[in-house]
């Protein structure tokens, strides 16, 4: 029983960390550029929190898979199943922030749901919220952080934008009341068709002739829903819509009526994020606008709008992942031949210089110390001899070619520095 | 209920954050420069995993503070309390690993501790650990490692260092056998006293006899120590410690023959890093040599010696923090008037130069802008107005010292590249 992972969990080894480190390097890069501030929140929430109506919703999946727990004094605790609620909880804790507040957080949260393909009980979401605007120059504003943050991973993705408002009115229009069950149907359109959605919706007690008139009523044509759609609600989706497109041209964005999000704090933009090419279907991050969540857990006396935005770290993982993964950080590794004490300040030498450098630590011979760099890819060996070393020298292997070179220490260096 | 932490745990709002990210930026940085690579367990582990015997420790607080939880499926886990035995646990489940494998870790741990000035239930470590070496030079490298990067930290550090078979030996020679319970007393030296000390250890059930003579027997002077042990174990003990002396001449490392350090999985050198001068008692780091756990793991057919350390973020921090923290990290707050187009275009053209760019997201006007700005101490605004725009102009305001430059982009990108 010691040597098993608990279920659904994952060790994350170095070859794919490095490549980890590098996401998450890359998404703060570009958040911050936004403005957008760190924020870390604890991963341990009162379950009260978390299983307050207005944010994990009754029907949804959040609250039946959230790991629950007591600490000694037998307080109901909760594993944080997403960073959106612990952030509410945040700000409505917090009524002295200075308005807007924009923040990004990165850490794990946790699912205790089935096991498929994909799908871990513990993932990283990488989120920007912006608190505190109802301007939709705060969505604009992130979908462009979003665009910038695909291209810097050199992955070229579509955005695809709904408004829950719009949703709502054309449910209601329909007469369609009980919304947040429907929107978790109607959210699995892209992958369980018309047929399988209509039939989910038979399920959770929907008549026939609402779930006919309600297709009848939706289409991925904005101009041409406008006219059909005469609920005032509706009708200010569209208008909110019509307004983030406008401010986003040039944008790869795409407006897909179908799109709910399953979670029941969303109150308008709602947006997500697809590889453009290629057979990979889920999401590489999605959100939306939530502006009621924070204001209830303030006990409804005022209104705090929000909206945001998560990335899946492991959907974006999986799209990068390719065979040849980095197994260590090391540019150089020294071997010293009956030359420890010399060969561990060249090392130090090397380190001021800021070259990642790695050092043999056994007693192996030569052939055995190059044989464990190359399994680990280190793409360079230092090799320090007494015989080279009298001379002010070292060997230096190019670990890809297999050429050795007899150098002074500030060449070494050179050539390190240059080659990063 | 909706708006408490739970106990024990608290946020880290930007001002903190930002320094954080500091902290571990920089720890990763001198990591990777020593050849150590990044590894992510989960924090979720088997509860058998964390209370094997041989990991927590029955006699150590480990173990009783560790959170327990059930999955839906009825297994037992829990939240790791450190990264050590996570990490023994993927060194044993992955046999096939090259070795030396030198990784690090950072990530939050759980304690369901009292709790008391300094003590939280979730904190963060950051380890580095060597696994498959015996040498001496492991210990040098990991010790090299910590003292570079407390001095890029900017802190003045005593390392203070100790070897677990020395106290074995010592408490075999005076007859205390039940070393785990004696070296948990003997550890609070520093903090309780030799009374303390000898209360708590006639509490442990040991003869006042023995404490006396153990009391006799040590002492800080490595050479007048060796005089006086006669025990073999002891003895290696000494021989260890002045291999790592010997390999790290120029390093600030001093013997303290009482550092015995909590958890049972320690097996020879121990060392803990503390601040040099000021009042601050804690420990900022601390490791050492456990050859045992991994061997343990797989049943104990194999001998898998491994050493390291662990940083403590939040100490470390605490060290850090001044009362000037930064409230954002925007560089630069862009306030259009009536321009918001062209605005956002300016915004971006600053993101491309890699310039931090917060964007005015109300309707607010200037002054309330440029309060907002100055709450979240940017350091720079810069105004975007029609009459300016028309001649190809901004203007950039210096927060600091209030002074207004009407300037072309060129112009700003330039300063505000240069001022980084």
């Amino acid at each position: 029983m010691y040597l098993q992972l608990a279920k659904g969990v994952k060790d994350i080894p170095p070859e794919e960390k490095i490549l980890k480190n590098k996401i998450v390097g890359t998404l703060a890069e570009v958040f911050e550029l936004y403005g957008f501030s760190p924020l870390e929140t604890p991963i341990l929430e009162r379950y009260e929190t978390l299983s307050a109506k207005f944010a994990a919703g009754e029907a949804s999946d959040a609250l039946k898979e959230t790991f629950k727990l007591q600490d000694q004094g037998g307080r109901e605790l909760g594993l944080r199943f997403d960073l959106t609620v612990p952030l509410a909880r945040f700000i409505a804790m917090n009524p002295i922030l200075k308005m807007p507040f924009k923040r990004y957080e990165m850490g794990q949260v946790f699912r205790d749901g089935p096991i498929k393909a994909g799908r871990v009980r513990q993932f990283w979401q990488c989120d920007i919220d912006t608190i505190g605007s109802t301007s939709m120059l705060a969505e604009a504003e992130i979908l462009q952080a979003v665009a910038r943050a695909f291209e810097k991973l050199g992955l070229d993705v579509v955005i695809k934008v709904n408004n829950r408002k719009l949703l709502s009115g054309m449910l209601a229009q329909v007469g369609m009341v009980d919304e947040e069950k429907a929107l978790i149907a109607l959210d699995k359109l892209d992958k369980i068709g018309k047929k399988g959605v209509t039939e989910e919706l038979l399920q959770r007690g929907f008549a026939a002739p609402q779930i006919a008139a309600f297709f009848e009523l939706i289409g991925n044509d904005l101009a041409g829903l406008k006219k059909k759609v005469q609920n005032a609600q509706a009708l200010q989706g569209i208008a909110e819509l019509e307004e983030v497109f406008s401010l986003l041209r040039g944008i790869n964005i795409q407006f897909e009526v179908s799109l709910a999000r399953g979670l029941v704090y969303y109150t308008g933009t709602v947006y997500e994020v697809f590889l453009k090419n290629g057979t990979f279907a889920s999401s590489l991050a999605g959100g939306g606008r939530w502006d009621d969540m924070i204001g209830k857990f303030m006990g409804g006396n005022r209104e705090i709008p929000a909206v945001g935005i998560a990335f899946g770290l492991e959907p974006i993982m999986e799209v990068l992942k390719s065979g040849a993964g980095k197994k260590s950080v090391a540019q150089v590794y020294i071997i010293p031949i009956n030359t420890v004490e010399q060969s561990l300040k060249i090392a130090e030498q090397l380190r001021q210089a800021g070259v990642k450098t790695d050092f043999c630590l056994g007693k192996k011979g030569v052939s055995k110390n190059l044989e464990y760099a190359s399994a680990l890819r280190i793409p360079y060996v230092v090799i320090i001899g007494d015989e080279e070393l009298k001379l002010g020298k070292v060997v230096l292997r190019d670990m890809g070619s297999g050429i050795e070179q007899v150098l002074t220490m500030n060449e070494v260096v050179k050539l390190l520095t240059q080659n990063r």
